[in-house]
Formats: structure tokens, C-alpha cells, sequence
């Protein structure tokens, strides 16, 4: 495909389904834009919150690796970006891509300059932006009444998983980076997830005006339906009940379920956390289109290094979704 | 001049005398080699020793941001590599180039290979060079008797400043380096400080063969006579005693001295530590030749960032210094 077809794809998210969706991605000479959540707030995160008073960057680094050069001085930084020091007193579990972008921010004053900087340093094929610059928590409200406050909390809930989120709201309130709006409205494609649906997908969707420019924008909106569900946040959720709840947050005209079975043995660990897949129950409809491939990894990620979660064995196949995602366009 | 007239430098020491030597050659077409001294113990260094179990990295961070190129994106990484951080427990007072050195040694296995591949991305004109990879620290006896083990407790000595050293030596033995020898061979010009004489310069003679490399090397070799005295280390030591100390660990031909006036508001400021310019009371002998030149620096350096010592107001100029060392090729 020559550049002159090359379209603008706008990735929404912020974790481990966004890496994956981005690195396929990077192989296509697509202009990618990867708009990132902003309210993560555990472990590395809230120090550099906390300490260093900063946004936080893990999400944004994830993608700024994702979409990184692999060659030479890029390559090395990259090997380093995704680092996690496990010596040195208060360093020890620190990443060294945060602390790169810590000392990066306070050297150009602007924690915004410091994130463009970086990409350049990375040679990133595209562009990584936070989809706010206001400092801002998520709070979640459960069935029960009982409100929590700040992401790493409502990741792993200090209640019974099985309860359900009846709202997230982000406080205070955080307003659109107008490099995103800019990102959405020039987007040929838009994709929605993987990921935790409320921790990583509707926080960028509870940004004022985020919604508003996704609806107005003419780009295809896919969302790429999570393999399984998630304990403490999506127990139990089948694939409409994901859709339900996103629907109330913005609109999008396609969906991406997997179509292939998982490996029994990945499913077995699942099963101890109360994790699931999502059950496949979408009918077509005149408004949604329904598109069912294999889209799933054979490859179990059996290393759990240190910055991927216990529970990332079940991924996306990142070139399996990129072609999908590819033929949208 | 013509590449094809490039010739080897050498240059040993580690300190800020070195970084500013380093500094103006790196404008010429020469072949730079630092060699660096690995018995520093102080502050971000002494953490890298203990918690990481590496070797001392802060002149070698120096001498790497000397050398580095000063656009794109080594131009960014120079500038962290110069930062230390404020903010962060645990993390304040660490230098982000330490950091990134622990980082990569961790990744490569190889305290080696990291600063060989820091050289790469700080894009630097020459290579630096550990002058052992020995874990060591130095030790000072003192005319009283007494003794004092790493390099940060004889900077600043508990006792009187005014003790004179007696004899310095590295516990345990320390191995040369073979590129260090390598490259002494290989040298048309060794350098032989400025820098703190005990601490910066000598450390590197202490290393088990490097003092024979230099002999048996068929370069010049110069020795850059410090401007000031050191309260401490070289009280009211004259360019003799300089001359007289350092010819106990190894050979030289050349001493350049500044034959310029110091300027008297920088001289006030040193007076109170008991510092004076070192008093040139050299006489031409046959085996040693004196070359005077104005090789002070006019900037006062009255901003005293995080990197400099307080007392570095009077410094070497670099373009001159380095004329200087060119003509003598």
C-alpha cells in the first residue's frame, strides 16, 4: 500500500489491550494516534503523582513502546523503557521510562513537551497523547452504595468482585487535550479497547468533549469486544452487557469478537479468579455490525515479567487484529 | 586539518578538569579516548557501589556528556544525563545518568557493554573508558598517621585540611582494563590531568600496569597543572609539589601552566577554604618542558548547578587548553 493511502487510526485506551492493538498496527503505513486515560494511579504511577506531581505515565509509556523504533539508539531505549528496577532503595519497582519522563518534564517544564520529546527519542511510528492534562482520580459506584476512589482501587476492589459498577466519574472534572480532539476529528478509523472497560476504555470517555468528537467524527468506531471477563469489574459480563455499558458512554457502529476457542489450560487459571469468556449473545442489529474472526493469541504468555499483569496469559494476537482493523478501511 | 591527520589523545583523570579538557577537544578532528578513574565513592555514586553493586559511574557520566552530541536526540539525552533529580524519596539526589548506566547494566548483563552502548546514543566523538573494572576504593594515609578509606571521605577529610597525604593506595588491587591499555598504546598524546590530584588523577596510576603503559607509550605525555591548591589534599602545594608527587607514579615530558592573573573576586571566594593559586616555581630542566600559556577560563562559573562542586568558579578554559594540547601534536 503506498502512502498516499495511508489513513489515520486514532487507538483508545491506555493498557495492555492498546499495546497489543498498536503493535500490530506499527507494521502498517497507517498514521497511528494512540489517545491515552489519564487516571491511573498505582504503584510507579502514584509515586510519580505524588512525589514528582505529575500526570501519570505508565499508560503513556506502554504505547510509547509499542509503537517505538527497534534499531539502534531507539532500540536500547526501548530495551530500557521497558525496565523495571528491582534494586536501590525507593527505586526498586520504580520503571525507568517514567523516571525518564519525570526528569524529562522538569527539565523542559511541561509534562505534555516532555511526552512529544520522548516519542521523538523513541522514533515512534505515530504519535502517543494523553487524553487530558487535568489532574484528575476515577471513583467508581458499586450496587451496594459504596463509592471507591482512584483506579489501582477499583482494579482490585476490597469488596466481593462480583459486585457491579453502576457509575465511574472522573473528579475533578478533566477537559479534553486538544491534541486529541484534533487526533479524532481528522480519524478514518476509530478503535475502542481491549481493556478493562471501566479503567481503561470509559476513562478516556468521561473526558468532557471526548464522546462528543468521537460521535461527530466521520471515522468507522470498532470496539474490540475484551476475550474475558474481569472479576471485581466485569464479572460475569457477556458481550451485550459490555456493549450496554458502552454504548452509554459514546457511540460506534462495529464490534470485533473473537470466534475461536481459547486454550483450556489458560482458561483453568482464569477459572480460579472467576474469569471467564465473554459469552458471545450478539444478534445483528440495523445499527451495529458484528464482525466474528479469530482474532485470539496462540502464543500463551507464560513469562509474567514484571510489567505485564498475572493475568495477560489470553491476549489479542496483535497481527491477526491489525488485519482485521486494516480491512475496515 | 584533514581526517587523515587525526591523531590518538588520551586523557586521564575523571573529574571536572577532565570534562572541561574533553570539552574543547572534542571540537578537533583527534581521536578522544577518556580514561576514567573508578574509586569515587560520593553521594549518587556511593548508592550505585552499595545497593546496585556497580562500579562508581559519575565520571563516567561526565566524561560520556563531554563527548556527546549536543543535537536531536542525543541533544535531549545529554541534557538528562545532566540532571540529577529533586523530587522522589529515594530518588532525590540520584543523578538520572546513573540511573539509566544501573539500568542498562542490569539489561546487558555488563557494566562494560552499558557504557559502551550509553557512548552510542549520547552519539559521542571518542570512547570513554573505565581504567579498571575492578571493584576497589581508594585509601589515604596521612603525615599523622592516620587513615581514611573511600574517595569522598579524603575530598573532605574530618581532619585538619592542612595534613599532608603520605601515601594513597587502591584496596583491593585493581587489574587494568585492556582497552585502557589499548588505547595508551596506541596514544600520540597523553593527558595528564587538571583535576584533584589524589582523588582524580592519581587513582588512575594506582591500577596495576597503567603506569607501565604510559612509560612504554610513544605519545607526549602532559601534565595540566591545576590552577588552585586543594585544602585537604595539596595545601599551599606549589607547581613543584604537584610535580614532585605525580613523578612518583609515572612519567611525563610537558607541564602546561597558566601564566594569566586569576581574577581576585574568584580568589576571595577560594581564600575562605583556604585554597591559593598554585605558585609557579618551576625551573626549565632538561627533561621536562614548561609551556606557559593564558589558559584560564574568563566566565566566571557563578551558577553552581547540582553537577559542579561550589568551589569550581575558577576553571581551565576549554578552547584555550585544548589549543594548547593541539600545537603540541
Amino acid at each position: 500500500m503506498s502512502v498516499n493511502n495511508a489513513k489515520n487510526i486514532v487507538v483508545i485506551g491506555g493498557g495492555t489491550g492498546t499495546f497489543v492493538v498498536l503493535k500490530g498496527l506499527k507494521r502498517t503505513p497507517h498514521h497511528l494516534t494512540a489517545i491515552v486515560a489519564m487516571s491511573d494511579s498505582g504503584g510507579s504511577n502514584k509515586r510519580i503523582r505524588d512525589e514528582f506531581g505529575l500526570l501519570p505515565t505508565s499508560d503513556i509509556r506502554q504505547c510509547l513502546v509499542a509503537l517505538s523504533g527497534e534499531n539502534g539508539g531507539a532500540g536500547i531505549l526501548r530495551k530500557l523503557f521497558m525496565y523495571r528496577f528491582e534494586k536501590g532503595e525507593g527505586i526498586s519497582g520504580m520503571t525507568f521510562g517514567n523516571l525518564f519522563m519525570a526528569a524529562l518534564s522538569d527539565i523542559l517544564g511541561s509534562q505534555a513537551e516532555a511526552i512529544r520529546q520522548t516519542a521523538n527519542v523513541l522514533r515512534i511510528h505515530g504519535q502517543v497523547i494523553p487524553v487530558t492534562l487535568t489532574k484528575t482520580n476515577l471513583f467508581a459506584q458499586y450496587e451496594n452504595g459504596e463509592i471507591l476512589k482512584e483506579e489501582h482501587l477499583i482494579d482490585e476492589p476490597p469488596h466481593d468482585g462480583k459486585l457491579k459498577i453502576t457509575s465511574v466519574s472522573l473528579k475533578p472534572k478533566a477537559s479534553a487535550n486538544a491534541d486529541a480532539i484534533q487526533a479524532i476529528k481528522k480519524a478514518d478509523l476509530i478503535v475502542l479497547g481491549p481493556g478493562d472497560l471501566y479503567t481503561s476504555v470509559i476513562p478516556n470517555l468521561l473526558v468532557d468533549d471526548i464522546p462528543q468528537a468521537i460521535s461527530g467524527s466521520k471515522a468507522k468506531k470498532v470496539y474490540v469486544l475484551n476475550l474475558m471477563t474481569k472479576f471485581g469489574q466485569t464479572y460475569n459480563f457477556t458481550a451485550q452487557d459490555h456493549i450496554r455499558v458502552l454504548r452509554t458512554y459514546v457511540s460506534f457502529d462495529t464490534v470485533i469478537v473473537n470466534s475461536t476457542p481459547i486454550s483450556p489450560s489458560a482458561l483453568t487459571v482464569y477459572a480460579k479468579y472467576h474469569e471467564i469468556p465473554v459469552a458471545d449473545n450478539l444478534t445483528q442489529t440495523s445499527d451495529m455490525k458484528i464482525i466474528r474472526k479469530d482474532v485470539v493469541s496462540r502464543h500463551m504468555n507464560s513469562k509474567a515479567k514484571s510489567d505485564t499483569l498475572v493475568r495477560s496469559l489470553i491476549r489479542h494476537d496483535s497481527k491477526k487484529l491489525a488485519a482485521v482493523l486494516v480491512s475496515m478501511l
